[in-house]
Order: structure tokens, then sequence, then C-alpha cells
């Protein structure tokens, strides 16, 4: 529809100096680090240094969205649209984003750093090593990996049951290849066979370890408490026995610093960490925010997949450890993700839309529905107002429109249309303002579950007054190990559901708003360092392949040294 | 001695804005990218943007040694010294030295920045990630290796015979679990299984590729040459086959930027990449020594280990694809060296010193002193005036250092004692003065071959020429590889003779100048991308381990974010 690509738009943005960006928000000079001219690190001491801002300010927005689809809702481009809204109205606005992992640029996925006018800039450096948090997890990741099989080879007095090892190795890169190995092989010199695997970076530990960090010392506790495994008695190995936390720390502290980048209108954006969004916990940074946080008027921050996902992430672990609370809750919605959610259209990532899929037809958009109901639901359990952001595609009918509009009205929620991606901010002002007014309205937080439950009711509780289940089968392989970790002491922590993204249940065929299942708890796992227990309800991949055709073989410098093929 | 510890000295020091350091050498602002507030890339746009230089101006030096020892000879602090004495008496004078790798920090040896009153700082930054080079380089590795195996996976239409991949992964970590793995493990859709492996990111073709690269041109044409394997048929499958080396070259361009340090005394320090010694090259980019040169009077470069090694490949390969030559060569000996290939004292690394060693004797050092000659003899074979730095110790006795003087005027070849460890740059001022005299002579640079050579008989030359062996023997394996070579094209390639560092032989038990022994040459590879054929000619370790109590145990960060333990 006329809108040049993401690149074309992106490359042709001028920059302001991160300095500036950052004068924004009123850090002060002496607190950014640049890297490189358009990239900059905030230096942690802003929070803790004297005369700076110590209490939070800002508005706090978590940007969440219906149960994805493989079209795609907008959400990166809502936050970073509504933020530059936001601007236009006089608003000092901040937007905090997960960073995006390098290796699936190379497979099939498009640059993830929003779309059209509303993007982060600049966005080749956002899609590849950025300042390069991600390669400092792999390198604190695998030394700790280093350190296990070197403690086997040099006599391992600590006992380590080698059948019991759960510390894999990570890499940023999709090689499946990778998934399932035998290490240690050649001579004696060379280690103890065992089998093993790698994860991509996205699904290290240390990645959600450094997201859920509040400050250098926490960063350093969390790595001292890291499982890496069992002895054959049974007793959990930690970094901290092997010596390990403060050579990561180390190699992390940098890396712990948020990136301050900015939109194609010059609004601050806070770009740092990405852990997984189905076995992690699928947002940014909590020091980003805090940063943000006391420093802006308002701070939207997006949280992976729906509002089951991300969101429910977002309220009960990430404001939990970081102490801040949401003042609102944006759920950003299409047309076509509902119309997909009415199960009478055949939607498959990379395939051309179904025809009918465009033509005018409310009743399909009414059929989907009740999948964006759910999610408002969900919001509203955590007593937190929700604002229905509906990303206008040029496809669109504004008859289609109404249908969502009549229904947010019905249930007195806050609603706007918003053309963001073909417009910018200006296309966001109606958002703006719907946000404002939901800011307006009183909050109640609560979370969804104490975290003195019991382990397996923690589990049960987002499975009922979340995801709508019945209740929650735990098989016995889980529930020993719950027995376990309630032995071990980890029975205080909070609970993250490992599930599929592509339904409100655990069963990806399920769109809508499914009732009358039960989740299914396979495995549970700790992530005794970064501070959760994860209950494994499904499939989860951890390391991507390449498509026999990836996108490494379209992308490529110019002799001038422009990059072409990333977006 | 007294002398505060390497870590305190590089605490203390105030470290001037990199933009200052660049216009030192006179490299406009527009052309400094700072990373963080004490390194900066030089943009390379600096060599052809208009009206900058194009020529080279500076006078343009190899750092290289003696046959190390376990005990060090100091050639990078005999480099920032030296560096900082030329400074001291105005000349305008920049030092280019390799990247040290992350991975053996946490393995045995400190810090890699020089050392006492001679570094190059931020010496933590320097010693961990730096700008991230060498993790852009792993990646760039490592999207290859996954394309490798991404093909085997999706019906290997190449027909690449999965026994003759010769492309591995590599990490920056001593983990030697992953030397030697069995890949592709699990089910069908996790890759085909195979054997291979990972070396340290150091030992990467693409280390070595980069460190040759004249510009982003280049790097990318490099790219597209390496060679992963081979066919059924035995046809070379090169990264360009696999549509890699665009993605690849992407990955890398901000990484082909030089970095901008400084020594403690203020003088620009260009440090770029940190290709292996032993099977690669041993040597600092080519385009840090393009920058440096065209700008500074003077250009110190140093090369690994002794006049054998790195220095016979900075000029044969370096000097060679670069174009710059040489106008002189500083062989840095220790008196505690030449005692040491006396044979006389059993010297182990990390054991202390035989205490008679540190007793006065001149004898001792002068039954060394057939290593110091020969190496002034290998630089003689290239047609450069050597200079022999004597690098002090508390320890040293004035006799000892007389020794070494008298030897070197004897063959009329300048000398000078050096004390830049305990005094900086003033400790180096004689040095300085000694080396200006030796720019002062004439050169009649030479290679060792020409490359219309047969590989054999440049292989030949190498181990007669320079290194004093009777001749080459070839093994069945590596002649069928010279013949297999030659065919394929890689003929006219410059070789690299992969051997021990710890004798001028192929024996590194061999002490002093050997004589009368022949080179065996086990096995030949072909790094076509980098550009070079190396012929290995003893045991090449390309991934180290840790020890029982590695150094990760002892970094650490204090409560207020300080490194310790870091060297």
């Amino acid at each position: 529809m006329g809108i040049p690509t993401d690149i074309e738009i992106a490359s042709a943005a001028s920059l302001r100096p991160p300095v500036e960006i950052a004068g924004r928000l009123g850090i002060p000079p002496q607190f950014v680090e640049p890297y490189g001219r358009s990239v900059a690190k905030i230096d942690l001491a802003c929070l803790t240094a004297p005369g700076q801002p110590t209490q939070q300010r800002a508005k706090y927005v978590v940007i969440s969205a219906v149960t994805p689809t493989p079209l795609g809702e907008g959400k990166t481009t809502t936050a970073v649209g509504l933020a530059d809204g936001l601007a236009r109205i006089g608003r000092n606005v901040a937007v905090t984003l997960r960073q995006p992992s390098m290796g699936p640029t190379f497979g099939i996925k498009g640059g993830a750093a929003g779309g059209g006018y509303s993007q982060v800039v600049p966005m080749d450096k956002l899609n590849l090593h950025l300042t390069g948090d991600f390669h400092a997890i792999t390198a604190a990741h695998n030394l700790l990996a280093a350190i296990v099989d070197n403690h086997l080879h040099h006599g391992n007095q600590l006992q380590i049951d080698p059948h019991n090892i759960t510390w894999r190795r990570v890499l940023d890169v999709n090689d499946r290849a990778l998934r399932n190995l035998v290490v240690g092989l050649g001579s004696k010199v060379d280690g103890v066979p065992r089998q093993s695997g790698f994860d991509i970076t996205a699904a290290s530990e240390v990645m959600v370890l450094l997201s859920l960090a509040t400050s250098l010392e926490d960063l350093r506790e969390r790595l001292r408490r890291i499982v890496i495994g069992y002895s054959y008695a049974g007793r959990p190995i930690t970094a901290d026995d092997l010596g390990a936390a403060g050579a990561m720390a180390v190699i992390l502290q940098d890396a712990l610093n948020p990136n301050l980048l900015q939109t194609l209108e010059g609004t601050p954006a806070l770009i740092h960490c990405g852990p997984f969004g189905n076995i992690a916990t699928g947002n940014s940074s909590i020091v980003a925010d805090l940063v943000a946080t006391r420093r802006a008027d308002i701070v939207l921050t997006e949280a992976g997949f729906g509002a089951d996902m991300g969101c429910e992430r977002f309220m009960n672990v990430k404001c939990r450890v970081s102490g801040l609370r949401p003042d609102a809750a944006v759920l950003v919605v299409t047309i076509r993700a509902l119309k997909t959610h009415s199960g009478r259209f055949d939607v498959k990532a990379g395939k051309p839309l179904p025809p009918e899929m465009l033509e005018e037809n409310p009743d399909d958009v009414r059929a989907g529905l009740p999948n964006l109901i759910k999610h408002i639901e969900i919001v509203n359990t955590f007593g937190v107002s929700p604002v229905v952001a509906i990303n206008a595609f040029p496809s669109d009918h504004a008859s289609e429109h109404q249908v969502v509009i009549d229904a947010a009205e019905r249930l007195g929620i806050d609603v706007a249309v918003t053309r963001h991606v073909a417009e910018g901010g200006a296309g966001a002002e109606a958002l703006a303002e719907a946000l404002l007014k939901a800011l307006d309205r009183p909050t109640n937080f609560r979370f969804t579950y104490e975290l003195d439950a019991p382990l397996v009711d923690k589990i049960d509780a987002v499975a009922r007054k979340v995801y709508g289940a019945e209740g929650i089968d735990v098989l016995p392989a889980a529930a020993s190990a719950l027995a376990a970790y309630e032995k071990l002491g980890f029975g205080a922590l909070p609970v993250v559901i490992a599930k599929t993204h592509l339904s409100v249940s655990s069963d990806p065929k399920l769109l809508g708003a499914p009732t009358g299942w039960r989740l299914p708890v396979r495995e549970v796992r700790a992530a005794a360092g970064a501070g959760y227990v994860y209950a494994i309800c499904g499939e989860m991949r951890t390391m991507p392949g390449l498509s026999s055709h990836p996108n490494a073989e379209r992308i490529d410098l110019t002799p001038d040294g422009a990059i072409i093929g990333l977006s």
C-alpha cells in the first residue's frame, strides 16, 4: 500500500545522538556510555548515585495481545507507535522492549524492531549484535558448562551425577544439529563422555536471570544460586559450589546495563534482554524498567505472546521481583487475528492469506471475539485496566473495527483504532488518548497466587484463574519433582507455565476461548538462579533449525557496505 | 621491586577520551566510534574517504623475540614501552597488537595487556569482550557450520561428504569436552549424526581471515572462498556454494574496524584480531596497520612467539597481502630466557625459578646466546635490520646484560637495555634511540619464497632458510594433500608451518639453535578463505582445557563492581 519497506524507512531515518535521547528522560550524560554513534548503554549507577531519582514516578503500562496467530498482531509496532503517539500529545514517555535474538534473523523471520513508521532504530544493530549482551550471556553460560565438565574431568570431587546434569550449553544460532550431542569424546585428556546439547541463547537461564536481576549485587547472588544438576545423592550442585558465579558476573557486568535506542520519532527505547516466551518469562529487563519508571511520565513495556503468557509472567514474576506495579495493560488485536480465532479460516505461517478473509465480514470478527474477551478477563484478574488497541491494516473494513469497538464498550473497556504502522505516532494519537483515560481509572493490583502456597497450588491457580482450565493433571514425574523441589527449598519461588502460545489452553489447536479442558503438567524444572520453577505442559523447542533456504542466503552487503535482506 | 600489580596500576590510570587519542594520529572524530568511555572503533572509511591519507608514511617495525620460554620474554610490554619511549622523544607513534582471547583468561593465564608501567588500558575491557569482535567471529563461524549441517539435513544437494567436512565450530572458552563430539543425535528432525568438534575462537579461520582482509570487499571475497569440506567426488565445497558468505560479512562488518585503546602514557594502541600463533599467522590485523602506517611516524606491531614463528608469517604472509614493508625488527630477549636456552636449568611453567638461575653467571647467558643469534639470522634473511631489546628484570646483573650487548655489537646489531616494566616509556628511551639508529640503515626486503613455487618447495624454503633444517620429510598423507591442493588451484597460496613455538625446530625439547634436523610434514590443510596452506609438523592443540582450579574461581566482582583476580 505504498509504504516503503522497513529497512528502507529505517535506513532513511536521521538518528539523534544517544546523549540527546537520554536527556529527554533526564539521564545526565555521565550515565550514557556510547556504543557506536546511535546506541548507548545506560550506566546503572544512575539508579543509586546521589541526586538521582529513587522512586517510581511513571505510569507503568504493559503491552500484551490476544492469542498470537501466524499473521502477527503487531505488538511491538503498537508499543513503539503508542509511545510516539503519547510523545506527540506532550507526554514524556519511554518504551522498554526485549532484544531480538540474532540467530533466527538468519532463519526465516524478518527483523524484530517494529515495522513501517513505528520502528526502533538503528534496526540493523538491533537485529544483529547490538552491544553484545547476548554474546556475553553465551560466554557466561558456557563458562559454567566448561567448569562443570572440567570438574568431572578432574576427579568429580562434588560427586556430580553425569546423568543428572541439567546445565546445557547455548549459542545464538539456529542449529538443530546441536540439540543433542555427545561431548567428551576422544582420549583421556579430552574430558568425560556424556550426553548433552545446546539451546539457543534466548533460552539460557542466564538470559532470564539477567532480565530479573535488580542490581549488580542481585545478579551476582542469582548466579550463585544456579543449579547445574544434582549429585549422586540428589543434592543440588550450584554455580557457587563450583566457584563460577564471580567470573560469570564479571563477564556479565556490562551486559546488565540497558541499551538505549530510539524510535523513528526520537522517543527513548530501552532494549534489554530477550528471554524465551515459552519456557521463560518473555519480558524485557527489570533494570531497564527501573531506569525508565523513575524518569518518564509513562513507560510502556511489551510482554511476549498473549496475556496468558508474557503478561501473566509480567504480573506474577517480573512485577513481584521489581516491586513495580502496572497502571494499565494494552491488548493489541487485529481483525485478521479475530477472524483466525473464528476457526473459519485455515491460516498458515508463510502461506498467502485465504482471499475470503480479506472480504468485509463483521460476522467472522464477531466469531473470534471470545478470544479477545478472554484476554480482557485475564488482565482484569490482576486488577489492572485493559485498553484494547485495534491495530489497523489497509485491508480492514470499518464495520469490522466497529464489532471490536462495540464489544469493548459493552464491557466498559477503553478502545481505539491505531494506524501507527502507516502513519507513525500521529496514527496512534487516538490510542494514546484512550490509554490516558484508562490510566485515570483506579487499579487494584493483585497476584494470581501468593508465594507461600505450595508449588502445585500455584500452577493450579494460574491454570484455573488465568487460563480458565478446569484443573491440572500432574504426571508422576512432575509430581515427584514438585515434592523434591519443596524439600530442597524451591517451594517459595513463583512459577512459569511452559505451554503453547498458540492457545490459551495447552492445546495449540484450540482457538478462541477454550473451556472444559485440563492442563497436563508433564515435567517440572527449577530455574533456581533466575528464581522460578517452571512446569512443562507441551512440546518446547529450545533450539530452532534453519529452513531449506534460510534467510542467510539473502542477507548480504552491497559494495558500499549497506546491508540487504535483513528484513 | 615494589611495583604495584598490573591491575592496580591499570585501575589507577586516568584515561584520555578516544577522540583525543585518535587525534594524536590525525584521525578526525567522524571516523571514531566510541564503545564505552575509553575504547573506540576506527571506521575504515578513513582509508578511502576523500582528503584522507592514502600512502604509507610511517616507519614500520615488527616486534619479535627469541624462542619463548615458560618465563615469558615480555614482547607485549616491550612493544608498549618502546612506543611510549618513542613518544617521549618526540615521535608520533602507534602500536598495533593482537586482541587477547577471553577464554584462557578464565584458565591459567593472567591478563595479556602488557604489564607493570607498560600496559594497554582499559585492561579489563581488553581481556574480556572488548568491542565484541571475537564474539562476532564466533557467530559468523558457527552460522556457516549450522548452514553446513542444515544442508545435510535438507537433502545434501551439493553431495557434501559428511566424513570430509573440515569446518568445525568455535567458542571462546577453554572447554576440552567440546574437542570431539557427535552432533545431530536425537530424532529425524534433529539433523544428521556425524563426528565433529569445537576449537577456541582464536583458532577459527574466520579470525585469521579477518586479520588478513584489506577492506570490507576483500573480507567478503575471502569469506566466499572458505572451503568447509569436500563432496563425495572430492570437489571443494565453499561458503559461496552454500550462500553463506554475505550473511557472514554482515555479521563481521563492525568487527573489521580496528579497536583504539591507549597505553598508560596515552600512546594510541590499535588492538585487532587474535589469530593463533601455531596454526595461523599469530599477527594482528592488516587494516589496523594500514590505518596506523598512513598517519604515524613509526608503527610498532607485535608478531606472536619467536622470529621463526609470528615474524616469519608477518614477512611472508601478512606483508605480502598488505603491501607494507618493514623497516626494522625488534628482537626481545631476557637474561632468563638465554639462561634457559643454555639447557643448564629445568624451567617449568607455574613452578618457581631454580634459585641458581638468579645468581650472577654471565657464562650461562653466553651458553644461551646461539638462540638469540639464530633469531638475528632469521630477521636478516628478510633483509631487515634487527634491534636487540634486552628486557631487564630486577634480578638481572649488569655483567649478564653485557654478554648480550657484546654479542650484538660483534654482529653490528643495535642493542639496548630496556626497563619499561618498572619505569614506563622513560625506561625504554635507550631502546627507542637504538631503534631510530636501525631505522636509518638501508633495508633490502625479500620474501623467503615466491608464490609461484610449488607448495612443497615453499615449505622446504621456510624450513631450510628460516628454521635452519636440513630438509623436510613429507609424509604420504601430506604429499597427497599437497598434490590435491596444487590441482585444486591452491598452489599459489603462501604457506604457514604449524609447529611448536618452543624450539626453532619442530621438536619442543631442542633449545638454543638446533642443527642437523629435518622438518616432518605430517599433514597439510588449506585455509583457502584466509588465503594460505598450512603444514602440520607437530601436535597442535586448538581447544585448551581448564586446570583443576582454574583462574575463574578467583575472578570476581567486589560489592562496588570492581573486578578482582583478572591478572
